[in-house]
């Protein structure tokens, strides 16, 4: 695992709504709730590395996903659950709000 | 009318999360939905002049609030008739999750 994942009781609704509040991490998001989990590799083959790193940073540090390493790829998965759990149906409003 | 009012349609999802991505904002947009149009003047009195303009601002760019002159007072209004065309729901959830 790495780090910087807050615990479920630490995810902080400002620093969800901020994650979301940018269109390609909006994008990713809606993704990971239609696909399940995804290597990163796997989503917007056309941005650049270090931009990539800091939007996964920004979901990650916001607890909005889990980054975990497998093999040497990392594995994006939306911590639907925890977000539920903190802000009950908060997560699927936006995504439905977002349109296709 | 003050400036910087987006229209309707021009209201964009990453701008109000944005928006309300902020607590002081988020207490400004829960108590104007509990209270109805507030003049600036009586909203969070301890905060200096300067941030509250910033703040105003920021949720009146996103289209979260009216600013309107009042003889010579600025009324803040929340756009939730506005935001629920644009976003159905969205405000509502948020202000839920924001709890008290």
């Amino acid at each position: 695992m790495l780090p910087h994942h807050p615990h479920r009781d630490q995810i902080m609704l400002e620093n969800v709504l901020s994650a979301l509040s940018n269109p390609t991490r909006l994008a990713v998001v809606k993704e990971l709730a239609r696909t399940g989990p995804r290597s990163c590799g796997s989503l917007l083959p056309d941005i650049s590395k270090s931009t990539l790193t800091h939007h996964w940073r920004a979901l990650r540090d916001a607890g909005v996903v889990w980054q975990q390493p497998s093999g040497r790829e990392n594995i994006l998965t939306l911590r639907h659950e925890d977000l539920d759990a903190r802000f009950p149906g908060l997560l699927d409003k936006i995504i439905e709000v977002a349109g296709s």
